[in-house]
């Protein structure tokens, strides 16, 4: 953990920017002391923010911008007439070779766009996706694509899953990560066509680890595959699901103890146990989806988060950095396309 | 609630059948004391069950059969070779008038199948759907398709919202509606063809309720409509999703009270309070999904579920039946037909 890697920062997205920023870059270099950042935005706000924190200030250099991408851009106007912008000249400066990665706060399906467009996919990789990881009971898992793509078809599941395989392994440090696709589980109808085809790849195909078929939505957080591949489509329902249900039952625990004074009690009592349970669910400890599939490390922040969740934002782009994520992949899909080629579809069974 | 209604009961389907049918049966008169029973299965069995309860045993009528539909029973199989089973007798039963519904903890598959072929789909609807209702911050709310129809059109959509209408109407209380098309959240992509299309006709279609139009993910569990409308894929994965992570949540909060001594004196005093949080979210309580476009009431409980639950999805019949659901729906669909034909897909809000 002692390399040095350079990220760059779009100071200039998410609801608490630039602030939130680059407290999140100070609270970065407690994990990562020797990583430096270039950070783009405003020079003027940026500048009293740096000047409280004398350390980070010596490892990061300030690009100037004035122009920003606004949270309600589309991706087409952010790429067209954002050339300029903080989040545009961040990920410029990962194809220029300045930085290994880049994290923004800002318009995710700008930040798509302008990343696709500007560090282009890696060879094999017909579409990017965004991946993230959430709390699981046996620990943590990824999932992925959760928007980037309503429509998929077999190879790009299966291409889902290469990555999403890398990412198990260089961010949650599974050594051989095991791999299913998100399906219904009613044994008349296991899911669309390009599911089964998709299951027959990549039971045919020798992967860094294990593809152990179908899973459904309760093996999301049962944590029964380390990946789950899913359509963007899917992905991002599943995920909001589960993000409103976490949000119902904290609200439902909070009414709980505030309905009777014994409660109360109760509350105060197992306090420290129930505030280890609320950082454990803690969603700015999951916070930062990956848009794999690019020639560059990208990351997504969630915009309404804070610094500690913007810290673990740029902890996701440096876990993939210092595990050299973006050359796994590359060998990954080498090794697949040197592969055998599918057997035709065998006989699947449902998870 | 004095009229008298019978119901079909399908006492070997369920992992505990027939005993938790019969137990079941006995809770359900104690809300609704005139609806009688027509139960179908091995009556060898049933009989020493319903000796021990002369009140139901009374309602109760034995139509004795020893064939049963097995859990794993292909739906084509169950459909061609179970014509003397318990669950395609009990569906006869509502086709014969015997009774105004049917309630079954069997083979989700195989009831589909048998409902379809036994009773047909209503006028104006092409395929029936699975709903159910689950507990929100706002209070209960219906979801469907939860997995009838992986594949779904516009107007298959469109006769969803509308069931899912009645049945709000009919279980949940609610005199107006509301309804959304559950769909992806990101700008650019607002999901597939069908849910526009759909959302376009919803808006042009003068419906019982008020359309939304899309809601998103988190959505379902905030309550932000009372009919979530999506097909079948979508709907089994993000009902799943959320059962799965209900249950991840009641294991880390049994985790977190068994940690430590002050955690396990806390949750002793707060143990009333939290045995209320347990019966708010008990999936006992919203145990009973409607096969909903069917010319009778067929209601699929857990094949898990015990007496209690059991109970629900009988009341969740009984509900239906004395709301005069099935009516409702041929009204509603009368209503629709009526209506002037939609109007070109006008641009559509997100939520």
């Amino acid at each position: 953990m002692t390399e040095t890697v350079a990220i760059a920062l779009d100071a200039m997205g998410g609801d608490n920017a630039p602030g939130m920023v680059i407290k999140g870059a100070h609270l970065a270099r407690k994990r990562f002391p020797r990583i430096r950042f270039h950070i783009f935005g405003d020079e003027a706000r940026m500048r009293p923010l740096l000047a409280k924190y004398p350390k980070l200030n010596h490892a990061s250099t300030v690009h100037h911008t004035d122009q920003v991408v606004k949270a309600d851009d589309k991706p087409s106007v952010a790429l067209r007439a954002g050339r300029g912008s903080s989040m545009r000249l961040a990920c410029d400066a990962v194809r220029d070779g300045l930085a290994t990665g880049v994290v923004s706060a800002g318009n995710t399906g700008a930040l798509m766009a302008i990343a696709k467009f500007v560090l282009k996919t890696l060879p094999g990789i017909d579409r990017p996706a965004i991946a993230s990881f959430f709390p699981t009971i046996r620990g943590e898992s990824v999932m992925l694509d959760l928007g980037a793509n309503v429509e998929c078809d077999a190879d790009n599941l299966v291409q889902f899953a290469v990555m999403g395989n890398v990412f198990a392994r260089t961010v949650l440090g599974v050594l051989r990560p095991t791999m299913g696709l998100l399906n219904v589980g009613s044994e008349e109808m296991k899911g669309h066509e390009a599911l089964r085809e998709a299951s027959a790849l990549l039971r045919a195909t020798n992967l860094p680890g294990e593809f152990l078929g179908f899973v459904e939505g309760d093996d999301i957080a049962k944590g029964t595959v380390d990946v789950v591949v899913t359509d963007g489509f899917t992905g991002n329902i599943a995920l909001k699901s589960i993000e409103g249900t976490a949000k119902l039952y904290s609200e439902f625990l909070r009414q709980t103890f505030r309905s009777s004074i014994l409660a109360k009690v109760g509350y105060l009592l197992a306090r420290p146990a129930l505030n280890g349970l609320r950082s454990r669910v803690d969603p700015r400890r999951y916070n930062g989806a990956i848009l794999v599939g690019l020639n560059g490390i990208v990351v997504k922040s969630h915009g309404g988060t804070d610094a500690f969740g913007f810290a673990n934002a740029i902890g996701v782009a440096m876990d993939m950095a210092l595990h050299g994520a973006i050359e796994k992949i590359k060998d990954d899909f080498a090794h697949l396309t040197a592969s055998p080629p599918a057997a035709p579809a065998a006989q699947v069974a449902g998870a």
